[in-house]
Order: C-alpha cells, then structure tokens, then sequence
C-alpha cells in the first residue's frame, strides 16, 4: 500500500525542459512545493499546463491568453501587465474549462476556481500573518427556518474575545458580504479577513469586533433562466434577518442594539448592503459600499427605500458612517452614488483604491478603511 | 457590469437532452444548485461532463470508469458499486485531468479535488449537522520556527468552551493527522469531525475536548523523487512538538499534561501517530491508528522505539487506551498489528469497520468509536 501510494505520488510528468523564467517567482496561491503559477515584478502571470494530445489550448484571466505547446506536450503562456491583487482563472482545452492542478481552489467563478496574485509589495503586509495575537476564523452550522436547511457562517472573533478576563464582555458585529458568484468561504479565504483584523486590532487602528460572512446565495437561485436581478440579491434579506443575526446573537457575546452592527459587502452584496440597510435603519447604523452593483436614480432620490434619503438631516443622524469604495480599474454602477449623496447632502466618505480592479485586492484595501471608522 | 455578469451566468451550456436517471439524487458534495454528481441506492455514482471536441473521456475513480459521449457534446458515466463513503475522483479528458466543475473541491489527491459519496443513510445521521449545541471549528496562523515559516491549525472548541461560567475550566486535547496527499483541511471538511464532536459531545457519549488538526507535510517534501517515506514521514514530529503543542497549550486552555494528550491519524498519519506516541510517552498516553500504513516487525518486537513494547505491564499501565481501525475492503500494513500486540499481551482494541474501503467514512466511523475512550 505504502509502496503503491508512492508510485502514484511519481506519476507526476516529468519537469519540464523550460528552465522557470527569471525573475519570476511562484504564486502565493499556488499549491506547496508548486512551481506554477508564477508572477513577476512587473505584474505578469505566467502559466503552464501538461495537455500533449490537446489542440487548442488558453487560459481564461480577463480575457482569452492563448497557450504554446512545447514539443515535450508542456505548454506555456504569459498574461499582459495585470492589475495587482488577486485574478481567478482557468484553462480551456480543447473547449473544456480546466482547473489548474498546481493551484489552490477558491470559492468563485460559478464553481471552485484557481486564481494568481499579483502581490502589492510591503505594503500588502496589512493582509499577511504577522507576529501579532491572532483571532480564530471560525465555522459554524446554523439551521435556516427560512430556507428550510442547514448553513454555514463564518465568523471571526478577535484575540480578546477569548481572554478568560473578558469572558461576559460583549462585542460589536460586522456583517460582510461577497460578490455575485461566491459564497461565505470567500472573505475569510481570498479576502483575508482574519489577517486584516489580528493586524488593525494589535496596531489599535480599529476596535475588536466580530465580523460575520454569510452566503448571500438564497432563496431564488444562480444562474435560474430569467432570474430578476433584484428579486434574487433580495432573497437574503429575510435569511439575515430572520435567521442569522438572532444565532449570531445567541451563539456569540454581541452588542445588540444597532448602534454597535454593520453591514459591508462587495458587488453584488454591496447592493444587498444597500437594500437591507437601507429597508432596516432599525437595525444597521454603519454601511460599506465596496464596489457595489447599486446605484440610486435621482429622479427616485426621494422616494426609494421609503423616503429614507428624504431627509439629509434625519439620516446624518442616524447614520454613523457611510462608506463608497470603488477600484480606479473598475466600470461599476455605483460610481456616480458618493456624488448624488453629497450634492443631496448625505455624508459619505469616498474612497478609491489606485491601480485596482473588480478584484480581492480592491476590496481588503476597501476592508482595512473601513473598519476603523466602526463602532 | 450587472448584465455582463448575469450574461455569464448564462454562457452555462444548455441543459442536456438525457434526462435525470431514475432513483438517483444528487450527491452531497455536489455545489449548490447542480445536478450532478449523482447517486443511487445500489451504491452507483453517476457522472457527466460537456466536452464536445474530446475523443476519450474516462472518469478516474478507483479505477478507470470510461464515459460515453452523446450527440449533443456531453459525456455520461455510471461507477460499478461502490463501498459507502466519500470517494475521490477526477476526469481524464484526452489525457489531461480535469476537475468536475459541478462539484466541491477537497483537499486531497495530491491537489484539489472532486468527489462523490455514497451515503450511510440514517445511521449517518452522526456526522451530519443536528439540532445541538455546536462547537466552533477554528483556523489560526501560528508561526513555525522549525519550518520557518507560518502555518495553519484547525482547532475543534466544544460548545461549552465559550460559555462565560467556563471561562477559567480547561480541556483535554487530542491531535489529528490525516493521510498521505492531504492536509489539515481534511478532517474538518470530509471528515466531517465538528458534527461527529458536536453530536457526540451532546449525547454525552465523550467528553468535551479539544481537537486540534495540522497538515503533517514538513520538511522533507512530498513528491520528492527518492524520498524515504520514514524520513518523510518523520518530519513532522520536530514541528508537532517543538511548535504546535506549545502554541495550542499557549492559545487555547488545554490540560497540558500527558494523561489528557492523545494523538490519532489515518494512513499516512496513521504511521506518524504510531512513530511521535511511540517516542514520546511522557507526552500522550491515548492512541488512535486509523488504516495505519505501519507495522511492527515481530523480529525487532523487543527493540523497536526503544524498546518500549517490550514490558507489556509498564506499557498498559503507560497508555489508557490503544485503537486500531480497519475498514474490511481495504488492505493496510498494519492489518496483522492489534493480534502481535495482543500476542505479546499488550492491550488494544480492535474495530473492524463493516463494508467500507480506504476512504472518509472508515475514518468518520473510527472517530465515533475512537473518542468515547478518551480522558
């Protein structure tokens, strides 16, 4: 058995005849002991893939890279000067959507993907693990009443919320949301939120908090023919509300009153961040837009969300702070909406992140200002 | 951006022509919404995969499953019966491996992987989420100084250990390894171990306690041409030891001592578990070898880790409880161990685990069995 194993560890293709490229080093989200994906300093991703029967072969990166064949079936490819951050990706051969064996898997693209980073340097320290306390990124099971089945939040505690001095001291929570196409694995894996926080909380740059991750996946489903855009992002409403706060509040040591939650999401969750916070002033008194696919038209300014954005005054008040990110890479519906609130008077804090796409990078940066302004 | 995304939402090809086969249903480790993997209750899997320019497409699973192609461009496969449990699998498409984009992806398989499983039915029920009190399953970074580098635990917390009138009340912990190719992903994921826990815990057949999982790679790499597999399996120990029974005695409030320390691990882990317990009695004294790939040499009985079988009496006075699992279709090295023991009158428990191969559900069931005997 033992021996058998082995042999199966050495069926591995032989390397191949290309020396790696200079300059170039290994991923970080390649698999250990990987040599492929690599990246360089100036922002290319380099790919190869074993196919020696394949014809037709490219990688799918923002775009089509079409893939070159070594005599020895090894082929090749090198992607234009990407973005920094964090690209999914996969290979097509032959027509087939292939996932590259010497990467990770993330949550996203419709399935479990691979994806490269294009590191941000040093000053992506933020993002990595660090001599600090850590916090625990933790997963627990829920039962929806709403949906009818089990569920799965993440949900991150800080260092000190599991000091014995602290033990009936209570926290305040953040509610964040992936994009179209993820799920609750998302932020804790490509957006690194536990790193984030353990390295905020230890430079005393935001308060300790719990931040919750929850699929926003409910109700009416991906990819239904016809589906309503707004009828489908809207299906999490009654689950968060319903379902999730009262377990979160019952499981956990949270403040409860809406001065001490949040709620942030990114996309397709920055516009169910728009709607439940905007349709549950009663419950949220802090909101983050992360190039969010929302946008308000002025002709509705208002009236939209029952009149919430009426009054400037009434919801300055109410409202600790607004946040509206967006990457300067990126085309997204709610580029417009930081002016709209202001020109109406509603005090919004607007932050471009230089350089960066529809993509993770964008949205930790979008993280780390976020949270703290919080609580 | 809200229309290019739904637009690729759609680019999904047509639903096939084949209808659903009859009696089957969706296996659970399909993603959300798909339709396939699928399985029947004659233990048969069932596969499909859109390819329309491939020439030859087999299913690797166990064995080669070849597929049959349809008109409209997709492939189909039904497994022979299979064992009950959690089988991996990948497609093989004109020689190129590719991952089920239908389905999760687990840690395992010297990559990412797919698999499909073949339910218990009811009696399963102990390692499904239940209407229990949960336990938390927790990621930390911790820094390794043996290997330099930082690493990832997965730590199970039992429900009571976040109740504030248990803020001072320590736990006995037990270390976890999983097989060769995977990681310590494994347990919690396939292995499912916070249901197991959680479900027991509740029932009050085991104690509440600590489970603590790392990946077992270290220093010596896997897919090292000419590795020895003891050496490799060995590197381990400096890092177990050295870095991560002091971080988890430092973050977590642990009974430090030797008498509620346990180790146990399957197959590859199996043999590290046997090696590090062997050679360190003053630091466990409950065993747990799942499918171990080790054995003990008659011949080197009285010699071998120090000699430390050699007095049955101190040995059974030394280790509470000694397990060795073995699933009846599978054939393991350490098959003969629990009667050589026996033989040389040291004492261990023997579970056979009826129908099931070298896969999860052997491994979920040993849990279930395993952690009752603890502390």
């Amino acid at each position: 058995m033992i021996v058998l194993a082995l042999g199966l560890l050495l069926v591995i293709p032989a390397f191949a005849q290309r020396p790696l490229p200079e300059g170039t080093k290994v991923s970080e989200t390649a698999l250990p002991h990987r040599q492929y994906p690599r990246v360089d300093d100036s922002r290319h991703i380099y790919w190869r893939l074993y196919a020696p029967e394949a014809k037709n072969v490219y990688v799918d990166c923002r775009g089509q890279v079409p893939m070159e064949k070594d005599p020895d079936g090894w082929w090749y490819a090198v992607s234009k000067p990407m973005a920094v951050g964090f690209h999914f990706y996969h290979f097509v051969v032959d027509g087939v959507t292939v996932t590259d064996p010497d990467c990770d898997s993330f949550d996203g693209r419709y399935g479990r993907s691979a994806a490269a980073e294009i590191p941000e340097g040093p000053e992506g320290d933020y993002y990595r693990p660090q001599q600090v306390p850590h916090g625990s990124m933790r997963e627990i099971p829920y039962w929806s009443e709403y949906e009818h089945q089990w569920r799965r939040a993440m949900v991150y505690t800080p260092y000190e919320y599991d000091q014995p001095k602290n033990a009936r001291k209570k926290y305040p929570v953040l509610y964040l949301q992936h994009g179209m196409s993820e799920d609750e694995g998302s932020w804790p894996k490509q957006g690194r939120v536990a790193n984030i926080m353990d390295n905020l909380i230890a430079a005393g740059k935001c308060k300790p908090m719990i931040v919750v991750m929850n699929s926003g996946n409910c109700g009416i489903r991906s990819g239904t023919p016809g589906v309503d855009f707004n009828a489908w992002a809207a299906s999490f409403e009654p689950v968060l509300i319903q379902d999730i706060i009262p377990t979160i509040d019952r499981e956990f040591r949270t403040k409860t009153d809406r001065d001490h939650r949040a709620m942030a999401g990114l996309s397709w969750g920055g516009k169910q961040t728009m709607d439940i916070t905007m349709s549950h002033p009663d419950l949220f008194s802090y909101v983050g837009l992360f190039s969010a696919a929302t946008n308000v038209r002025e002709d509705q300014f208002d009236t939209v969300y029952n009149g919430i954005l009426a009054d400037a005054d009434a919801f300055n008040k109410k409202f600790h702070y607004f946040f509206i990110g967006l990457g300067t890479e990126e085309r997204m519906s709610s580029a417009g909406l930081s002016e709209l609130l202001t020109k109406h008077g509603i005090r919004n804090t607007f932050y471009s992140s230089e350089g960066t796409d529809h993509e993770w990078l964008t949205w930790r940066r979008f993280l780390k200002e976020f949270v703290p302004h919080l609580f």
